[in-house]
């Protein structure tokens, strides 16, 4: 609820910020968002309920990271997905008697530093009563069973709310007519407002391969049905993915065909299926006790031309991007999808940003999609050609596996290994440099941008660390204690309190300057802001954290932090939890960071979690004047333009 | 759902397993633990609904190892309640302006092996209402606002049923009579069962403490407040305790006298108390925002003569000791008083056990209760003293510390640190030996009991460990992996699987011989229970797991796991994940445990989770010949009479 600064004036009854098509994964995380920052949201989705069966099961460990990050984790672990933590190989055993297991690998291998380093496996409808049961909370949901009818947009009419958005019931009868700031699309593949555009799918290749997903209760003697299995076999190939309660996802690639008349559908039926499955698990035997879902479905690799044509009208989740399931990665991108949209629509809506940061949605996520089709390809050949040997699975996991010598790096297993995990993690996204991932070719040219050793890369998430809060003595995971608030996080790596007293003072002063983003976004309402508000008592635009390279009880917030970073007196913390992957080091978030353990840094975190930048944490003004020309390169107004002078 | 050894007839509609008076924190426990496990139960409270304000809050490291164990933890922590990690101490300045911190410890240090090293703080009424849905869940519940208005036992009017209750509604209109086998009093402090019954409570001391109570929101600069806190000034003493929402707990200990007819009620109100801290805190400044409950109340050190006195009629909680709430022990040892009965009941209702198996519920708790009192005078004496220089406190806090010259074991402080810190996280409490917690003087006399380098101790919780699961890879808490369910918890630690072979066929072996504890304890319905059934497929009376010092990918539970144990699939594990406390071994849980990690060991926990036997891991009889002369200390039929033979 933190919808402030263009609150001019109350919306009509037909007057809405976004109006939100389709209640998938991207949907609702755009809209749980959205809701939550105080926006007024108009949620509809054409299926009576949630999703009852089948459809997407894979949250990612990064989507992981960004649910317990929304304070949504618990809820969903409470179902007690499947947890994959490694992946089995499968092939036909060489005197032709069935499969055998010729290796595994870790899903998320040691050298991925994830908090969380396993797939979590749970039928997408319970994910999105999830999100339900949030939006419910903040006094919003879902209008169901309603369909988007028609829109348009025309800025000159109403600039307010330039998109014409009707609606109706499925039945056909009730109709609404809205204006809206933005209309969004999470149709899914199918997406009505992405025909209505007239926006193409580019295919990478005319193949489309079939498949046939079961989800279903099974007895067998096969001894890794609980794990995530690529099965190979002379009577054609499964992949087995685990889910709650017993269940079993059972992929089978059925089909593959150029033509567009063809029709998958009828090859296989359920029995069919249980056949082949049957014939492709031997010398296990498997029975089905209950099947609850059983669908055969033609997938392209596809990927819209665009993701917007107005910055008005945005489409995200499958409505951009279609590809196998195999990879598991179709939910984890409808949601950084949403949380990259969502975040930019509220700096703009709340005055913060200019109006063009909107357009670095399409660059970004469209970049991601890419890349996941790329990959897709890669993962699909990694997985049906004969399994690795086993020192290369090894050499591959292992933590130290980065440095090693120049003759296995150019092991293309061991590569295209790597990179996978990394990627089907969700730790391996990175968006390019632009005005918000600083480069050498960004506006921002101060010289102590990206200090040497900097271990932060922009464009990538936060590297994790453990540190202990200061107020409260608790052990914290600090790249989650800010929660997804839709504001920029940042952090103050403030090394030694004696060694950096000045620089820390020098910072906060030039802060409070006019024309420092600091002041130009407070809060028109901050008088009356409660003591009790932790994390934006001066701003939406931002919340800072300060981390001591010192043991807590030598820190005292009132002596060592200024009278700015002391009001987040909850974000004030200690570097002072020792490290596995640091042993040696006594400041283990510092070192990590890639940080100087006396002098410290600052880094900037974007509100969706990457890296956006890193400055050194000097004395004088030109720490703040970094920010400053950080900001300014997409803030709405001009910043630093009279340099912060102390 | 398991009850299924006595279930000869359906129970009359006034027919009850157990009535339950009270629905706090020991009532809700026991109720829980018994309806799960498919008992008929009458579980009534006197007041409208769950406690509204105050009472009890802090939950100790063990109990919520209990409540994760029970599947409540994620429940209780969606609350986001307050953990303390720290507790700092504050004394009078030598100058006499105010008060200064002079020293903090950890409120669990590391040489404690908790997997949650803090103390959790959330209103009592969010806790029983975790219990009330999960009872709800079950199909039972609560009636209220009911009262127990008369009992009697008499085993030879009804045998089966012997206790008859007669309950009836608080406004006095309806009433109900009951036929139960139990009755159970939690109705706190001011038992009417304990009080009919004629049973005494006994004082430590004739003085009786006056405590003022507060829960509220602050505005205060005093930078501990989010701390656990004790605070001596020249105005007085308060403990602060932090809670959730913003919220604090404030104690002010006020008055304390013998006098019988005292009523200190009128000796404090809210504003005095207030002035009170205000004057403590200085030079701190406090200002009230709410106040959610205010009481001031005395408190004697009790405690009951007896538990029960014909083994039908039982009290537990509060009912039989009372206590400072300083050391927030009360709801937990409620906890442990009911979880103590609940298992005891279930075994001799189900015909496992000898029904004598209940006398041992006194005799374990009480201890347990006196142990308690004594612990609180310590306390309450540690914290009236001075506070101790900081080098005591490191000394006592490092892990090493019980390794240290004998210099420092003479230490009072450190001593009564130490023991404080065990007993208030739960990890101290120690059952005496009895058929239970086998020593020396146990009937089971095999020389292979208690082996060389054993580290559990019997009647103590069981060391914690991380392990990795065969079927799914996951790693997991070992001493979670088998939940409350009632039943014993048979850990076949198997050491290398290929030293080992013979051994846990032979143990397996015997196990099926006709007169073992394993073959006498079937379940009658052995042949339709489901393959899905993880923990209870041959017995409600045991669950096995087993655990090789191997790597995962080295376990092959179809070759390495004898038929008996491989029927619980899920409980096969890999002792290959490193542990820091250990760092120098390769199976981490069996050098903890103190077992060979070539030939292993068995060890025995009981349904509460306490240590029962440890006994090496042998090829012949030898095993099984000890693990039934064990269980049949207490068992309800002979056991091993014929030796098991292969």
């Amino acid at each position: 609820m933190n919808r402030q600064v263009t609150a001019s004036k109350r919306p009509a009854s037909d007057e809405y910020d976004i109006v939100i098509v389709g209640a998938g994964p991207a949907g609702l995380l755009l809209s749980t968002c959205l809701v939550r920052w105080g926006y007024k949201v108009k949620h509809i989705d054409n299926r009576l309920e949630p999703t009852k069966t089948g459809r997407a099961d894979g949250i990612q460990p990064r989507s992981l990271d960004l649910l317990r990050n929304m304070g949504l984790k618990s809820a969903i672990m409470a179902h007690e997905p499947a947890k994959v933590y490694e992946v089995a190989f499968w092939d036909p055993k060489s005197a032709s008697k069935g499969i055998q297991r010729t290796g595994t690998w870790a899903s998320c291998p040691a050298f991925v530093d994830a908090r969380y380093p396993f797939t979590t496996l749970l039928h997408q409808g319970m994910i999105e009563r999830v999100f339900i049961a949030d939006l419910e909370k903040n006094g919003a949901g879902v209008q169901r069973p309603w369909t988007i009818k028609d829109f348009s947009t025309c800025e000159e009419v109403n600039p307010e709310y330039p998109v014409r958005v009707e609606i109706k019931h499925i039945d056909g009868g009730a109709t609404e007519t809205l204006k809206a700031k933005y209309l969004f699309s999470g149709e899914g593949a199918r997406s009505s407002v992405r025909d209505k555009l007239k926006i193409g799918m580019k295919y990478k290749s005319p193949i489309v391969h079939t498949w046939g997903v079961m989800d279903c209760v099974v007895k067998t003697n096969f001894p890794d049905i609980k794990m995530k299995c690529t099965i190979h076999s002379e009577h054609g190939s499964i992949m087995v993915i685990p889910r709650e309660d017993n269940m079993v996802r059972l992929y089978i690639q059925i089909a593959s065909s150029t033509d567009k008349d063809w029709n998958p559908r009828k090859t296989a039926s359920e029995e069919d299926v249980q056949n082949s499955a049957k014939k492709i698990f031997q010398p296990y035997n498997i029975e089905w006790e209950r099947v609850e879902w059983f669908s055969v479905y033609p997938i392209g690799q596809g990927i819209a031309d665009n993701y917007t044509l107005d910055h008005r009208v945005f489409l995200g989740g499958d409505a951009c991007h279609t590809h196998s399931p195999k990879a598991g990665q179709g939910m984890n991108t409808a949601f950084l999808d949403a949380l990259n949209l969502a975040w930019k629509i509220h700096h703009v809506e709340a005055g913060f940003a200019d109006r063009s940061l909107l357009h670095s949605y399409e660059s970004e996520r469209k970049l991601i999609a890419e890349n996941l089709l790329d990959f897709d390809a890669k993962y699909a050949a990694l997985f049906s050609q004969k399994a690795p040997a086993p020192k290369d699975v090894a050499a591959a996991s292992a933590r130290g596996a980065e440095v090693q010598s120049p003759g296995a790096e150019q092991n293309q297993f061991i590569k295209t290994f790597k990179e996978s995990c990394e990627f089907t993690s969700g730790y391996g996204v990175a968006y390019d440099p632009n005005a918000l991932n600083w480069s050498a070719s960004h506006p921002a040219r101060s010289i102590i941008i990206n200090p040497k050793g900097n271990k932060n890369r922009t464009g990538r998430i936060l590297i994790n660390s453990n540190v202990t809060r200061v107020v409260d003595a608790n052990v914290v995971h600090l790249e989650q204690e800010i929660p997804v608030n839709g504001s920029f996080r940042i952090y103050v790596f403030a090394g030694e309190p004696s060694t950096t007293k000045q620089a820390l003072q020098d910072l906060t002063r030039s802060l409070e300057q006019p024309f420092s983003f600091f002041a130009t976004y407070l809060r028109p309402d901050i008088d009356s802001v409660s003591h009790h508000e932790r994390h934006n008592p001066h701003s939406h635009f931002y919340t800072f954290c300060t981390i001591f390279a010192a043991k807590r009880s030598g820190v005292e917030i009132s002596r060592d932090v200024p009278t700015v970073l002391a009001r987040y007196r909850d974000n004030v913390y200690a570097d002072d939890i020792w490290d596995h992957r640091v042993s040696d080091t006594k400041a283990a978030a510092h070192t990590k960071m890639g940080l100087d353990e006396k002098k410290g840094g600052v880094i900037v975190v974007r509100p969706d979690g990457y890296v956006g930048l890193v400055v050194s944490l000097v004395e004088g003004t030109a720490t703040a004047d970094a920010l400053n020309e950080y900001f300014g390169a997409f803030a709405s107004k001009k910043l630093g333009e009279v340099k912060a002078q102390l």
